[in-house]
């Protein structure tokens, strides 16, 4: 394997410096099986950060739906092709009823931009609401909404931000924080109203996972959707981290955050890593956009990508995964809850499923030099996670939904075992 | 296999009646390899029409290269992989000297975005110079720069557009036809910095291929870009139809339409079928975008996407694709000429390389109809083509790369006897 300097200067003179690279000391991995990453040297590191591999680095069974399929046939949607068909008949048996048409897209990026653009079509108006720390990808539109990340670009005049109140930090009574929030969304409505923009949409990740996952008033969601449709607008859920079972008591994030929207994106998990995406709508929705618009994508609802899209499913539902996220998320949080009783900088476990974090701070003030610190060290015991929410002070724990019974103590003990060692 | 008609009828039900499907009578294939589909019945169709299976259907190498890779480690870029390194690196060194840095995305519509971002960054202008029927893909920004296709939204007022002049329909001299256009370039940007927008860039396809492949006056592309940086713009070439050796002279469409551009994107063909796009510009550019934003694509720049690039380059070379492609495309523009002094309802033979056309007219006015019956002639006679240009009258034969030898008189005689059908 080439060194990590040499690798790191090619790199640099190629994609170029600025693409980001995780740690301190970057790590370089030559193989992946499960929920194991290999180095070069033999050493195995437990990934339990990334919700791309759904289903298992280099699962067999979609590694050999590719296979096959990409020796066979892939083409676009201008033939006729029944595989793309039964992967969107079997993808949308996943959701309620009334969401029954899908368009299938590459990216995440390419999910909330067309979300986006259907709204606005829809709507007659553009302006939009996303939470005041979010992110929802990489184009020109939606860079113009990104407030979790730099960008060289101001927001958008036709957006609007709400803050996300998080229960575990305000200790105001529910009610009081509910009220709150709704009351900084009519005012972000009523200013779209005003200066023309009217409001096309929101647009939330349910589990508000950039956020920090903060945990919410009851209602928030619901109240949200409720205002939003008032003032004309479509509610669209990012489900590109919440989505596939990540909850463990449902399939869709929306439902656990009891979210009723208008269209549901979709992204990371959906294909293993093949590179596929799609947005989940009603049929009103797609007869008001489809009849206007002459819409093609000439990778998207390929058959290779829906062979993958399929084998993920499956596979879901042989492993029963989302089962085994519910019950080993309880688990895992059980004890993450203990932690955070066990450390004073640890303000409060956060999170469901298998998407779970620790909140650190000290003296109130969030603490995100010991939640790097955590990262590294877990690290250094080969067991990878990462950080979210406004102040980088939320650890991430969001593994692949493989993850097992096995794998759960060694990321428990290694986490208290890490937790201990930034105390000293 | 289902039938077409219940197969048509659940597609509706799922990814709704709006998504396009070639021919009166869809197609449905279950099998391609080379340059051949397969039916169920086991009828086989000539491709003369797709360019992403650049290297051929199912071609065993890139399968291969992406099994592989698939069963191994599929990753994002914020770990160290020396694959997309040393993908970047490959596909840099087909460039000039000073294109030296590749940004991945996964279609031609993220590499357009993000292109368009960069520009706007670059210069603090958003005002966008295209063609007036161009196609650059799906987004909300690049939909409302859509000027040859239908869509529910009107230009963005940041637009403007530029007929490209065709010397096959404009009797008039060279030099005149080119200063027209060079006026109506003045004009528009002159409009785009009265109202404030200012020039970020032109985008253009170097061949025109939207527009039908118009015989463009010599200094026509130069000209553009010229002026457009005298403005302070920037030059976009988008490659995603005329890159990867489509022209046989040389691997990439700028450099065959004397075009230098900053920036160049590229799409379809470049993993044959798997999701993946790239930008391709300066370490200077790069850098004053790189330096002031955080930029990360999730799927982009996984190591199975870049072996699918990977050899898609290596089975170019090994099988000398573009030099294929220069010499059957000198053989095929020949009977294409003699095509068009055949038959007085062809006004010109059109195209370059593995890209050819010819433009139907009757009594000087475009014949869509004529075009569109030796499309179905020539399916029925299975070589499958399509049409292009604002009229929809120009033939359309852009047919995978790995086109060979024993193919091309096929297609030529279909051509030839469809040509003599329609003319009855």
């Amino acid at each position: 394997m080439t060194s990590t300097a040499e690798l790191l200067a090619r790199r640099n003179l190629t994609i170029g410096p600025y693409s980001p690279l995780f740690y301190d000391e970057p790590l370089q991995f030559t193989s992946a099986s499960g929920v194991w990453f290999t180095e070069a040297s033999g050493e195995r590191y437990l990934d339990g950060y990334n919700n791309v591999p759904h289903v298992g680095h280099a699962n067999p069974r979609v590694v050999h739906a590719i296979a096959e399929q990409a020796a066979t046939l892939n083409i676009h949607t201008r033939y006729l092709n029944e595989r793309v068909v039964a992967y969107a008949e079997r993808l949308l048996d996943t959701f309620e009823p009334r969401l029954d048409r899908v368009l299938f897209g590459n990216s995440g990026s390419e999910a909330n931009e067309l979300a986006i653009r259907i709204a606005r079509q829809l709507t007659g108006h553009t302006g939009m609401i996303v939470s005041d720390y979010s992110y929802h990808g990489t184009t020109i539109t939606l860079a113009g909404l990104t407030t979790g990340l730099q960008t060289a670009v101001p927001l958008d005049p036709n957006v609007r931000t709400l803050r996300i109140p998080d229960l575990d930090r305000d200790q105001r009574p529910e009610a009081a924080v509910l009220a709150d929030a709704l009351a900084e969304l009519d005012a972000a409505i009523a200013s779209l109203q005003e200066t023309g923009f009217g409001v096309a949409a929101c647009l939330f990740d349910p589990l508000f996972s950039t956020e920090g996952m903060p945990r919410v008033p009851a209602g928030l969601t619901a109240g949200i959707a409720e205002r939003v449709r008032a003032a004309g607008g479509l509610v669209i859920a990012d489900e590109v981290q919440s989505g596939f079972g990540r909850t463990g008591s449902e399939m869709w994030g929306h439902r656990y955050a009891g979210l009723d929207p208008d269209l549901v994106t979709m992204g990371k998990p959906m294909g293993n890593g093949h590179p596929i995406s799609g947005v989940v709508t009603s049929e009103t929705v797609l007869d008001a956009f489809g009849s206007t618009n002459e819409f093609f994508n000439t990778f998207a609802g390929n058959p290779v990508s829906a062979a993958a899209g399929e084998a993920v499913l499956l596979e879901m539902a042989e492993h029963g995964l989302q089962d085994r996220a519910l019950a080993l998320g309880r688990t895992a949080r059980a004890r993450f809850d203990e932690f955070a009783a066990a450390h004073d900088f640890v303000r409060a476990a956060k999170g469901t499923g298998m998407f779970l974090g620790l909140d650190f701070a000290v003296d109130g003030e969030p603490a995100p030099g010991l939640a790097k610190r955590v990262v590294e060290e877990m690290k250094a015991r080969h067991v990878l996670i990462s950080r979210i929410g406004r102040d980088e002070s939320v650890l991430k724990v969001r593994p692949p939904l493989a993850f097992g019974e096995a794998e759960l103590p060694i990321l428990l003990d290694a986490l208290e075992s890490s937790l201990d060692a930034v105390r000293r």
